[in-house]
């Protein structure tokens, strides 16, 4: 059941809607399986009016944040309960159909996009909190709940959910992709921060996985080998979270530089000498730059490291003395502490827009972002060349980073229908990916493979790749749990 | 190939020892599996002499540190490289024979128990670090490297490996079964610090897994995956570890109490506050007594805590007077500060003997210790309840734990030829499990399931179990991979 002929039948509004599309799409659709009257009738019958087929609601549902065409399922799933999410699937089983789990719609990797047709279960009517505990330093939500709606909702516990991919993810998508962010230097990603999970299996199985204490050693660990696998094992319906309390007291300073090289190596030097920050973004110049005319600031446009310290007012005291010292020992140009929490937001606020700042450099553009991650003794070379290539290339980008974990985007405005744009951007791209392999890198740190990176996962991981299609095969016999991600369905061994 | 009936012709020298064996083994053995001529034959031709079937090295090789019963392997092959390891197993599955990785013997649970025969791996030769990259805090070392080893040749890179699970475990043992530890509570467990791994499939196929990278969202975690699985889905023969700069400043203290209940209230309220602690173990009365008769120490015999800071000199100085602060609000009777790095190691001695301490309470006695787990909340109901049980029972027992990580052990001296002892010690252990999994807790912790907790996985996890068996099934279709752990062969349709 892995392999398929494109039906005649198959709708083709997506596939038809621009040359690009064609171009982007053609290592993963192999067929499109159009659900069955049947199946559409049966899903109707659980669920009436929270299922929908109208046009627009379609295209939302195949449209995320990404550069990649919009490929919308042919029904759209509204559920509300892990019980409802599994009769959806077992109807979809019965019927051949794939089934597509969409949350904020946030993915940067087509995830969302139902590139074989299908149903998309929405999820975000799954948004409540269903308890806080507090001895416990944990909580168990819906997937459906964003991370915004969470921190707002735990502030009067002073407990946080400390992973912040920027984007106002929901907690679903953020185990799909196997989330970070800026915080994770200190607090980790979603795999050390997720405890427990309850996921529906490609067969409508209801499983949980995992265990509500700190760590333990009980068989094998499921629910990290469901993070990170971007529905293409089961759809998380719930899941329970590590808190932690809101720091007594935080301190952020701005350090700004000449070259790139001093702001990168000064970050190394602060990993190394394990002062704890708890985070450490760079931006170079041009996301200096567009954030500035995005968000009306006057940073002077240099290369810089925004640090912040967690803590008690003590540590946080000591450690920014320390990481000051060190900033001038390379020569750093200007610091500058934020002294209220008003400074504070303002600076955050600005990285935090770098995205839209980004693609505001470009009237109607849409934005395409790299996700690399090396070794942490390369990232300057890996920085210093990136930033050289792009200058060369004469491509505009913005370069910012979660450097405390090797991790840094390179964000670039694109316009799809210029070709000779696009081909540069992808060309420019390749050549960053390679290069992080070269030294031993990743192609994705936090954004996940989804539709765009099916042949660098190959590249990166070679024969490894097919062990993992042995678990989906396994767990996924008739491939219908998000197909076309992560794994490219152009064998006909599928 | 998963069900076998017992093959008459098989080795029964350790089942026929003891009639306790035979009731020990009931759960797993379900048919032996004795290597044929031709695969011992070219076992033979592969490793000349490093293929071992002598009586002493064979009884060596099926002894563990637990009160499992002693199921020696058929042969025994001492590899060198993972070709080597890549090489035994093909010729164990071409001959359908069970081949189950050896480290260091340190397992508590039966993990390297050959109770259906077959070969046993000693990875010890494999005992190179080959290579220490200061840049990345990292290394890569084989899996026979111990802990204690590698960090004696890290010591002048000023980096040190964490985890500490007490025994002077192999790094690939450690890894198979998610070892943690005392330091846990600060720097994680086998799962946050290994990066990558080099592991040998069922089927011969070398794969390589994970990412040089502090993270990475490409793919399946098939690194976290094999973590944890006990030799059951392949061998593990080398790990790229994370690493950490060993701290300028340490502060151990060790704080006693009156009751156990006051003692865990205080530890659940540091973790609350977030006072970031590297250690925090707690030891009963009856620890505190067989450590001082052990180590001749003359430490008053109350329940205490040593809880122990990492970090620069004024962040220690904070961190353990905000916790000195927090004993007295808990009625803390002494409160003494290690004030020199001999004072420090006396401390540490004394609990790291804890084991050989309470087993020599008992003169000729084996030991057996619960390693179980609970939500942070329940964990002081679970100890006192413990404690309570423990003397009700009238047996002999010390409690120590790693209560910043919710876990705790009962370690019990035990003679294996008392069968009324042994059936109490069992109903006691089996009370226990009971009462975590009631608190919605796990059976382990930190040992594995082994052979001595495969009914308690399947209470805790339930139909989970028949997905990480699936999951067995791909990679392992014919059962050879440590055989009997994690899931017990009882089924016919294994």
């Amino acid at each position: 059941m892995w392999s398929r002929a494109v039906a005649p039948s198959a709708r083709r509004c997506a596939l038809r809607s621009s040359p690009t599309v064609v171009v982007q799409l053609r290592h993963h659709v192999i067929g499109r399986r159009v659900p069955s009257e049947e199946t559409l009738a049966a899903l109707k019958e659980l669920l009436g009016d929270r299922l929908s087929t109208a046009a627009s609601v379609l295209e939302q549902h195949g449209t995320d944040e990404s550069y990649h065409a919009v490929a919308p399922p042919d029904a759209v799933a509204f559920v509300q309960s892990t019980e409802e999410v599994s009769e959806v699937v077992k109807i979809c089983a019965a019927g051949d159909t794939p089934v597509i789990p969409f949350g904020a719609g946030s993915s940067l990797e087509g995830h969302i996009s139902a590139v074989q047709g299908g149903v998309s279960v929405d999820l975000t009517g799954m948004n409540a909190v269903l308890n806080v505990e507090f001895e416990n330093m944990s909580c168990k939500v819906q997937a459906g709940v964003t991370r915004e709606q969470l921190n707002v909702d735990l502030r009067a516990t002073g407990l946080m959910f400390p992973v912040d991919p920027g984007a106002n993810a929901s907690i679903g998508g953020m185990i799909a992709t196997n989330a970070s962010g800026t915080t994770t230097v200190r607090y980790g990603n979603m795999k050390t921060n997720v405890m427990a999970l309850t996921t529906v299996l490609a067969d409508g199985r209801i499983v949980k996985t995992g265990a509500r204490t700190r760590k333990s050693s009980a068989g094998y660990d499921l629910t990290r080998l469901f993070i990170g696998s971007e529905g293409t094992l089961g759809i998380v319906t719930e899941a329970e979270l590590r808190l932690f309390g809101i720091p007594e007291a935080e301190k952020t300073m701005i350090c700004q530089f000449d070259s790139i090289r001093n702001a990168v190596d000064m970050c190394a030097t602060v990993m190394q000498m394990g002062i704890p920050v708890a985070r450490m973004e760079l931006m170079d110049e041009n996301a200096v730059e567009a954030i500035n005319k995005y968000s009306k600031l006057t940073t002077p446009v240099r290369p810089s490291l925004i640090v912040e310290h967690h803590g008690s007012p003590g540590e946080v005291k000591e450690q920014s003395a320390i990481v000051v010292d060190i900033a001038n020992d390379f020569d750093a140009k200007d610091i500058e502490l934020a002294n209220s929490i008003e400074e504070r937001k303002k600076l955050w606020s600005g990285r935090h827009a770098a995205w839209y700042a980004t693609i505001s450099q470009m009237p109607g553009s849409r934005g395409l972002s790299t996700d690399v991650a090396v070794p942490f003794g390369k990232l300057t070379d890996v920085i210093v060349e990136t930033q050289a290539d792009l200058k060369e290339s004469g491509l505009f980008g913005a370069i910012v980073g979660h450097v405390g974990d090797g991790n840094f985007h390179v964000m670039l405005p694109i316009l799809q229908d210029d070709a000779e744009l696009m081909r540069r951007v992808h060309e420019f791209s390749d050549r960053l990916v390679n290069r992080a392999i070269k030294y031993e890198g990743t192609c994705t740190g936090e954004h996940g493979i989804g539709i765009g990176k099916l042949d660098y996962l190959l590249k990166e991981h070679g024969d490894t790749v097919e062990v993992m299609r042995t678990i989906k095969k396994a767990l996924d016999p008739k491939n219908i749990m998000n197909p076309g991600k992560i794994f490219a369905a152009t064998s006909a061994t599928w």
